[in-house]
């Protein structure tokens, strides 16, 4: 196999021929050595192939196909590799390597991912982002353009206009970054240029001295164009100290694994993956990106965004990374370049990656169909708090004035238009709309100001919205309080999960047709338990009863205990909760007024099947099952009957469940 | 209010100074004049901002916030109206509309948004993809570059290297795609020409005679690039025949919400979404839009990717067109141009709206970490066949091995990678892995191959996959297609649902820990309804007991139906299904042997509340109610102990279907 070939060879060690430099290039030394901060033994790794190191994926389809990629690509030996720097000339032009992080923070890699080489100009992006984030973006504009230049990367052109170089990805552009460093001493400067891209890379990185030395000899043309913008007022500092800096930018050293981080971190809109650490704000992202997509590939910028659609940025040393944004970072290593300075294995890999995974940013995957996940009416699903027949009736009548709308996804601009034209359109005769939120992954500006007018738009029309599931999530903390003033307003109502939403709505149904909740204590005759039973079996069970008080919050039943009490709710409300922890279990049914709840209990040898808590104070009366069953001689028909009545409610409440089921589908 | 003054003037009407040539510019006259299909009233429509037509948008928010940016940018009075045609010059300065059209097919729009102007260089885009629908883009590459260049638009120009037009954005290329069109007689050609732009508009256009009379008469720019690239072979046809289809290109006669509906085709990846047709297949929209990413605003491209970020395209009538894949198409026309060529208006709306809805296309809004939308193992959720205590127990026992992940949403690359490799980790140590894929919106290529190399990882680690929902499900045909050769090959399979894949998985699970099945016919006293009754209990029941035989498919019960008796399957496998029609309906749970259905007939006044149907030849036992209450007297313990049976039958499916809600969550 060719790729194994190419790696067999013993790694290739700096530090014995790197001073071997040639004569005519070694001209011109300057006399002030800055200090160096060198790590010993930069280009350590060895070729590793077949046995990436963690946290990489070793196996699977990617991994797999990355190797394919790689042995496929690795017979082409067109270009050369770039000598204007004596060391560059020194690279193996056989080294390949091909890596691919994700915004989950997974990395893929094939070839030689971890031999060392220096970044060059793929630096220009992450200087760029940096110098945004250290004075802002108006600070930065006014230091160089954004524009493409049909001029070569090192052209010594400014743009007629402003006098600023075209753009940050030429020599000159970069030159103007590297001096917009936040430090003023050589040493702090590079002390905070290792510091930075340490942080997109997710290791510490060093200076490669012998590039770094090359670079600074024989960058003549970077020395012209710095004098250039010297004298135009572009660059304020004594060239040669800004020089220094932009040669030691240039010769950092990074592996194919960590160019694929750095650019996996542009992709995770400045989050690095590997870290989870924040390094770039989403609005310098986006900035970088854009620059990127136009200047990031030299001449070829047409063609690259027509062949495979992703900001880029190539390097001298034969680097390429590529971000798909929200997908991944991708980085390639081959030295050989093609005649504008990319590297010609590096071009084809990413043309394959983007055809064979359909990897073109132009290709929409937002699917902002599917932002309305299912809407339905308060007469169609109801919420889990157990009703009389009464209220059932009255439910089924008014419930429609009840909407709900599930919305899922993120909410940008395309879907949040969808959702409020969708909601806007559904509550038309609505009193309350519910917008259930538990799967909206989040609520950027746009979504968040649609979201706004849709409140106010409801409110002319009479109707009230209410959202769920927003607060405690913290993807959209920005929009609850975006939402204050309407919620202060009464235009809006936050809850903290649908059935809670609905169970209040269908509680301000109720009241308003005048079934305003049943009174505080109730007779044994007018239990759901009981009905049907006779006087004398009611008299009969009297004496079986105790009644019981619990405090707000308190746990009435616990899962697993034994069953021997079927309580009957006389004041009060209790949730029904199923779920590992009390706190967080999901609440089955909620139980008011002259409901029971326990009736397993009934049942030989019952066990509790779920934890009760009282959600308000509560005054419950107790029936000792021993004792019913004591009865049973003399009346079978008191336990025939409630055993009816119980299954009465169980069924009804399995009917909820299934309409629930249903919904949800 | 300054937009309605705007306005509020009379509509212009072309026909009266049509003629009204400056004497220099019509020097030359060209004597073969071709057959013009003119439209009669070509700018019909007046103003009418606070009317838009339907299907457009009236109200809600964004129409509200187009007005409010009409108002605030209208102010700007900047730049001038194109004189280069006479005809141009007579627009009116101040005419300014924009309109945004959504993928499904929402037009919002502020403004004059249907006075007609001409489309001028707003149509190469058009024209571009058509070359490519027509010729395929190897033949269109031949003719024309994807590169941007530094030279204005009307460059004379060639690329050097291939001696083609730099790119089909420019005069030259234009003119090469004109040439391109599929018919050969002039007329044929307007036909074709006309045809094409009304599958974009979704409405039949026309041409403007004095438009085109105009272009025609005083392009000689033109002439001379259609000259210089017949002599470089880049045309073959006479120069005037082509130059002649272009001046009619030009002169297509569109309003601002044509315009928008036309971007909006794009955006939907070449799906009309006002009239439902496909106009483009999606990789034309992706190799049109990588062009007007980086060629589509003359010089202005860096600085339009960073401010706006919007494949566009702009015309010097004024218009300007931008493209957000999968969002919406935007459209603005207002006559004033900057130095380069571009509406200062339209550029400014264009930022604004870039801006205040992050409409940015580096913005990702692919959303990939929520693809893995649930996952569970068969101990946690069951199907819901009703099974036996047994069977309970040995699925309690080695569910385990079965493992259901949900996927959702679109599965591209990033998404699929990540639901692989959830996946995989998932199904460790499993022996069937269930993909549900009831919630996903489509597969497209690359998430079609990582999955069926899943299939292959797992199938060699000896765990069969079953996709749900793939079935019927025309956005996933493609994904069936791909899927067939390993379906042979028993490594994966489909099910209908999650319900019917789990159940098989259960059954699967079931056979191997011994529990085959129930036997065929059973004894009374082993149905589940009848547990816990002494033999003398049981002697009585049996008088009451019929048989009953259904077909394949028959419906037993149906919902409604006054329920008069209980039945027990002997043989056989019934669903309950709930839902308006038997078909479609949902299956709530489906009962084997053993097992009861119908027990609500004990019920006073019981009805059916679901639809009973025989998934196989079904033998069940019937119990008639009445005679069941007639054994009460003398035997109440049947009764009770049949209740209590009942009521531990429907507790267990309420329990499933709330374990099933909580899944769902």
């Amino acid at each position: 196999m060719s790729i194994r070939k190419n790696c067999e060879r013993p790694a290739r060690r700096i530090g014995a021929n790197a001073r071997t430099f040639s004569a005519a290039r070694t001209a011109i030394l300057y006399a002030r050595a800055l200090p160096l901060h060198i790590r010993k033994d930069i280009f350590r790794s060895d070729c590793k192939m077949d046995m990436p190191p963690s946290p990489a994926m070793s196996s699977g389809p990617v991994w797999e196909y990355l190797r394919r990629l790689l042995e496929e690509t690795s017979g082409i030996s067109d270009g050369k590799v770039a000598d204007y720097i004596p060391e560059l000339a020194k690279a193996d032009p056989e080294d390949f390597a091909i890596a691919i992080a994700t915004v989950d923070g997974t990395v893929y890699s094939a070839g030689c991912d971890e031999r060392e080489f220096t970044i060059q100009s793929v630096s220009k992006p992450f200087l760029f982002a940096h110098a945004i984030e250290t004075h802002g973006i108006g600070a930065v504009l006014r230091k160089v353009g954004v524009e493409p230049t049909g001029d070569p990367f090192n052209s010594i052109v400014l743009d007629d206009l402003n006098n600023r170089p075209f753009n940050p990805m030429v020599n000159a552009g970069a030159i103007a970054m590297a001096e917009m460093l936040a430090a003023r001493t050589p040493d702090a400067r590079q002390a905070e240029l290792l510091e930075m891209f340490g942080k997109f890379a997710g290791r510490g990185l060093g200076i490669d001295e012998a590039v770094y030395r090359s670079e600074s000899e024989t960058g003549h043309r970077n020395r012209a164009i710095a004098y250039m913008m010297l004298n135009s007022g572009m660059i304020d500092g004594p060239p040669e100290e800004v020089l220094d800096i932009y040669f030691r930018q240039c010769s950092v050293g990074v592996t194919t694994r960590d160019l694929a981080v750095m650019a996996s971190t542009l992709a995770a809109h400045g989050r690095n993956p590997v870290t989870g650490a924040r390094v770039l704000a989403p609005d310098t992202v986006r900035d970088v990106l854009s620059v990127m997509a136009t200047c990031g590939m030299y001449d070829y910028a047409g063609q690259w965004m027509f062949d495979v659609g992703l900001p880029a940025k190539s390097g001298v040393s034969g680097a390429i990374i590529a971000v798909l944004p929200g997908q991944l970072g991708i980085a390639v290593y081959s030295p050989r370049l093609d005649s504008v300075g990319n590297s010609i294995r590096g071009v084809e890999v990413c043309k394959r990656l983007a055809r064979d995974f359909s990897l073109h940013a132009y290709i929409d995957r937002s699917d902002t169909r599917g932002v309305v996940r299912r809407r339905y009416r308060g007469d169609e699903v109801r919420s889990n708090r157990v009703r009389s027949r009464r209220e059932l009736d009255a439910l089924s009548e008014r419930g429609r004035e009840i909407v709900v709308i599930e919305a899922q996804g993120p909410l940008f601009f395309g879907s949040a238009e969808r959702l409020i034209r969708k909601t806007a359109a559904f509550a038309q005769d609505a009193r309350v709309a519910i917008v259930d939120f538990r799967r909206v992954a989040y609520v950027d500006g746009a979504a968040t100001t649609l979201l706004g007018e849709l409140v106010l738009d409801l409110a002319r029309r009479g109707c009230r919205v209410v959202f769920t599931d927003v607060k405690g999530n913290a993807n959209l903390a920005g929009f609850e309080t975006a939402l204050a003033d309407k919620l202060e307003t009464d235009q809006c109502e936050l809850e903290s999960d649908i059935d809670r939403a609905l169970e209040a709505a269908e509680d301000a149904i109720l009241a308003e047709a005048g079934q305003a909740g049943p009174r505080e204590r109730l007779a044994l005759a007018e239990l759901e338990l009981f009905q049907g039973l006779g006087k004398e079996d009611l008299a009969a069970l009297e004496g079986s009863i105790s009644s019981y008080q619990f405090d707000s919050g308190e746990t009435i039943l616990r899962a697993g205990d034994d069953a021997q009490l079927i309580f009957i709710v006389a004041r009060g409300s209790v949730s029904i909760l199923v779920g590992s922890d009390t706190a967080t279990g999901r609440r089955v049914a909620s139980v008011g007024p002259g409901q029971s709840f326990g009736e397993m209990a009934l049942l030989d040898g019952g066990k509790r099947s779920a934890d009760v808590r009282a959600d308000t104070p509560v005054l419950a009366y107790g029936i000792a099952v021993e004792e019913l069953r004591r009865l049973f001689d003399a009346r079978p028909q008191i336990l025939t009957t409630i055993y009816a009545n119980i299954i009465r409610s169980i069924s009804s409440r399995l009917r909820n469940a299934n309409d629930h089921l249903r919904a949800l589908q």
